[in-house]
């Protein structure tokens, strides 16, 4: 028996490649499937089943591409009426993989058709030796409870409740628990970086589970989540079944004219995806500066799928990893890269923007004489452990919906942790016609090293 | 918390990088040991410790060769006094690795060294969350306790069981456990391939836990266990400090003359690294068969370290692993590599010799017929499970000292598993003069797969 | 300017990518034509043309393929009634590309649609710098002329007389030479393997511009010619415009029970890609044997088009090269690949034939004592320079056809070079009823490094 | 035969591997040398001789590192004193290669101990085939020839004039020319971007052999060239021979912290690698910025060989291409690099600077207002071919001599090309005190493209 993680960076999904006597199963795969057709040949194993804990919701699920690579059949709840598929499980199906036997248990609360998958070596014993828990359990959390509604919030919570106490904790201490995320996911809040976990490490260790029921309802439901727009796309494209990679379109280099051409399309949407540094100092009007790291997730907040995506990229070697993130969000219209990169932009003379960055200290000494207004970005529970005084506090993910209310009278300084978000929040209120815009290089963590001000 | 597994096939080797913070350490690092560098700066890591588990007997230990790239502190047992290292050190010494703290265990009774470490993420709670057993505890077996001597062969079994129930098991059900090696090593005798497991696992499924102390000591001084005389090389060579990779001798490549004249030193071995069907068609006579694979571990039987290895590759990349294999065991003296290939040889008219290759069907009608003597050169636990009638048991690393019993009256078939070993026999038999051998290609498997009889 | 270069070894076909200022041309693209893309993107480059020097007949042309992942124009002869490109040109016709001027001169005799390509570099001079000469004018030879049929092989030859001495010659000794083909094509007959050369130097050392008219047409069509059947298909194929890769059907990797059982369709033929030795040991019955390199030609001889194709590989890393040769000769339909690899058909206890290797001392025994046949596989022209008397001369690719003379009244040894040809046409032998087949190893090479008598 | 040309961007250097028949020779190896060990596997080839043009006096020869890993013999020049080399030859000392003959030419000028090699392929004709022209004769232009010393440059002009007309073009037109450097060499001044010309080729389009002695001097000795003081280092090294790489230092990778302590030192130089719009935003104070791809060159302006050399990276898998600059110029004292970057600084709070980007059109305003002064750091060749009214002109590499000069009651605008060397520029000018520094993203090159005036 061997297990390979295969862990998607940004999204900070984990999917799982088991295999035993040749014989292998994915959990979750994502959509660049290659990777595992690629350890199927390690193994020399055949792939029998593609398995999913619920219908993601956080990316496209890459069962359908995996299994035109292969012939595998694909496993997932019977609750969802999902359009593809060969098996609808509940409680107790179980499937053989060599010598293993996998187990379905239903554990409803993060959506209805979640189904944790216990693994046994029957080989050796009739005791459980892991589970994968999907978005139920993860090391340090639980999954969010609110996805199904926020009416039915309390039940879905309860749920869980019941499925984390009666489900998976009777399965023992000593099983491995592998989940389906890993820090920095948007479907738990306060997850460990750990990579792994146990039953008993979670019963004795993580907060949620030393409170009873109501406190467990009352701490979930009190929780500030976040629910990005793409979320319903993911849904859609999860029930249906996506689109296969092979038909997307092609992407093609650009040439500063054709560049420019393009991007005067109404539809298209320029990403820039360098650094927060390099963007402040010169970049085409109009662009949105998503990191290339940050392109996991963020484009899921400010692009629309039937938006035509320019990319501008500090090196085209970056292009390939820029696209692999945007299609993991189903965001396969990518029309274009600048070639070879923006300095070719600007010696055409091409019109370029600026933004003020702005140390901490230049931030305090503004703030001190008045000078500026100060919107942060950052997650509530961020703001939460402290922001500094008159700052006020939009989400980066909101800020369309919400700008509106924003100061115009002074120039305004944007912060976040370090300045990514700032740079993408500053980016997006260039482009709603916020002219005077700076943002904080360093952001609040600069701003606490320094030991200034901040209140809770 | 992160933890990076690194795993040296053949030997099946595991250390580990355990990061948390930007600080990180190292147990039981290989020799080859950029890597571990590598993760540290994907992680912008320092790596502040190494850490042994023992003296290693089975590998070069690479402390000092990562200590020389890096500025980590060497850590292991004060009951061994190592040339070299900065903590000696025993229970319940422990060392902060950012939020994580490591505490050492001492677990005598595979070596009187023998320490584990315990992981707490004491941010969280004072429940440990994993150990790094070693060479004490692995998934589904123990550690063998041979090694410190046969007349002290009870006495170390008895500090294990005590190890094991009373220092390993009380720390929970719930802790992962780490271990030295998986499945493979000859430093233990029925791992699992499972790469993890858990103490609760362990003693719920490991059939050694269900032993008490008496039947324990007697199982565990009844295995049939390999001693390779390499073993004596590791065990200086970890005590001392080995010398380091940057001043062992650059390998040439050989044209067929400088190859052929090489090779007629007293000292020279040539290893051809094919596989046993291309062995078989065409070698240079007197050169030992083993495969590339297998040069992680059989050059420890068949090659003394201060003979001058000349390899036969089936291609020029091979040559990166083939090095990386020999210098984990400790043979730097690599003198050449025949370039490019054996055909180069073949086709300047130099001699050749060919071993028969044998198809399971046609041993069973020679055998049938009396023509052949056969000999079966697996491990005892393999011979045991089912043998051919009247074959003869020398396992492969013995066949020096014991060939010499062999009936040389009638041509000799050798057997193995699949092929390689048998091939690796044959090769040696070759060079003390046995002429006519036969290599069963496909070995008992095949023999069982055709349901041919076999004894037990 | 810049040049780059594109050699697929084995057909020994050199493809040129050619950009200026950002501005890009292709000559004759190969099939697998990523490569050129990643050259453009390189030089941040936009692909305009793609430029066939002729109807290529000895592998499948890539310019319909690199036209899909580009918006270039294809180049082609108004000689031939292409079914796709844009542009039908004829002498004079010309191009620019940045600074550069890029001009088609006719050179019929190789085919009647044979166009050369001169390049200007007009912003320094009108003297031609270089020019691509596709099959016309080779590194010390020039193109065969007996393709367009024998027919005409006098006019053709007569044409390509006048092409070299009334179009190439006169364009001056300093121009550089970038011909379509290095040594080891089938499109010439004596090639340099130097890859480069010049106008002047040709004229001043290749031996057949020191011949008169009629000295070169007597010379030319002297020649000994080979013309394997998958020409007809890659004249089809480029003529009308070959399938896109895209739509190959996907190979799999097969398990031993798949493998054995797709094996059994009448359609189905089995190349086992490892070198001679390891054939010899253990092959399965009915495998063609033509090693991984060798699979860049080979299969035009011995497979047909309709055929499935199951790969034998020594590694599953190599199957990627072994696809990729394939279908450069437009063998789509690889149905799959044996995985891991022979010793797991072993292992299951398949049947399994072996050839008897045989070394050039062996053999020549074995002839003084009348015990062999003797069958000589090589070209003409290396037959011509010496072989062994009383051997018997087939060509390795017209075993199929003219085999039926062969004695089988005694065994039958192979010989060709070195032992990989002779090894393709043993394993033709035993699938045609041959049973005692040896394969010389060392070859014609061997026997003549030991001083073994040859007659011419 | 087969000839590798290995080009090492940045320097424009282009050394050569030849091998015919496994017998192999490099022309002017670079110090990174695995490369020539690599092609020479490819080709299963023995380096027999490593020959040098002349004592290069650009980058460190790799003669000695490569002779360290094979047993090649060095081979250079009689002229001068070498301190290593087995061969010291003249006119018509002859190598054999295979079936090659490699005969040396001298052809003073460049250097007194210019050497050309002549190939001739001696199994074919004794026509030659193609010549190695070190710093002798580039596509387009010659080498420059005042490095000898300005009081002799009319000599060594003369020589040259000799060398080029009576060794070289009497070798004929068709021969092929390869010379030691391309486009962007320091050694030569108009060098031409084809990688590939012929002496014929040059005879009829190379300008400079469209004059006479006379103009030929004037002109060479009209040219306005720079001499980088690094220089004087490469010709100690490379007469004496400089010291192996595996005795460099090992760079560590450094915390914020680390590199704080270690910048403090006075021997610390700070290069900071990223791109010249992610530098103005925010750089550590007291920086240099030199770009990725400038790092293999810049660095012999403003670099001495006793500093300590500590790097800022983008990302670090670039630090790799950032030593391997840094090695060929001698540099190898690199103490350091941040880890992972500039981000981890900022978030400690540690202090920045930034520099003001300026777009054409903000200069050109600006310009007009007289709220500027404007600094033209170019090559006197783009000078001349236009300018700014009323800039200064100090060439970048020779700021540090001549800032002096410049002045300060004004801000200081700082233009180049593009902007990058104004970056280094602008970071030097800081780093001497000037505060008020803007950098001119899109350079000349902009402020052309938009159409506003020049001056020549």
């Amino acid at each position: 028996m061997k297990l390979e993680i295969v862990t998607s960076a940004g999204l900070a999904h984990k999917s799982y490649f088991l295999v035993d006597n040749h014989e292998a199963l994915v959990i979750d795969p994502r959509r660049d499937c290659e990777i595992y057709t690629e350890i199927a040949q390690k193994y020399c194993a055949k792939i029998n089943y593609i398995m999913e804990t619920h219908r993601n919701e956080d990316y496209v699920i890459g069962s359908l591409e995996l299994q035109n690579l292969t012939d595998a059949e694909i496993v997932h709840s019977k609750e969802t009426p999902f359009k593809y598929g060969e098996h609808r499980i509940g409680d107790g199906d179980t499937f053989a993989l060599g010598r293993l036997r996998v187990e379905a248990v239903e554990t409803p609360g993060h959506t209805n058709d979640s189904i944790c998958y216990v693994v046994y070596d029957s080989a050796l014993s009739k005791e459980p030796l892991m589970v994968f828990t999907g978005d139920t359990l993860f090391a340090g959390d639980v999954g969010r409870t609110d996805l199904p509604g926020l009416d039915i919030w309390q039940v879905q919570t309860e749920k869980l409740y019941r499925s984390l106490h009666e489900k998976l904790l009777p399965l023992g201490d000593h099983v491995i628990v592998y989940p389906g995320h890993g820090a920095g996911t948007i479907c738990g809040s306060k997850l460990s970086d750990r990579s792994i976990t146990t039953l008993g490490y979670e019963r004795k260790t993580n907060p949620i589970f030393q409170l009873d029921k109501d406190a467990f309802v009352k701490y979930m439901m009190g929780l500030k989540l976040y629910r990005p727009p793409y979320f319903r796309k993911m849904e859609v494209y999860n029930l249906n079944g996506p689109p296969l990679l092979k038909d997307a379109p092609i992407t093609k280099k650009l040439s500063v004219q054709e560049f420019e051409k393009t991007a005067r399309s109404p539809d298209a949407i320029i990403l820039d995806t360098r650094l927060p540094g390099a963007f402040a100092a010169s970049h085409i009007p109009g662009s949105a500066n998503i990191g290339l790291d940050d392109l996991a997730f963020f484009p899921g907040w400010v692009v629309t799928h039937d938006q035509q995506i320019l990319l501008v990229l500090d090196h085209l070697s970056e292009f390939k990893t820029a696209k692999t993130h945007l299609q993991r969000l189903g965001f396969d219209n990518i029309k274009g890269y600048l070639c070879p990169n923006i300095a070719a932009w600007r010696n055409k003379g091409k019109p370029t923007n600026h933004l003020f960055p702005l140390t901490p200290t230049s931030l305090k000494e503004k703030l001190d004489r008045k000078e500026l207004a100060l919107l942060d970005v950052r997650e509530h529970n961020e703001w939460d452990k402290g922001h500094i005084t008159d700052a006020k506090h939009i989400y980066v993910g909101h800020l369309a919906a919400e700008a509106i209310d924003l100061p115009s009278d002074k120039p305004l300084a944007v912060i976040c942790g370090s300045g990514r978000r700032a740079s993408l929040a500053a980016s997006l209120l260039r482009r709603i016609g916020y002219e005077d815009v700076y943002n904080v290089l360093g952001g609040m963590n600069a701003w606490k090293a320094l030991g200034y001000p901040t209140v809770n």
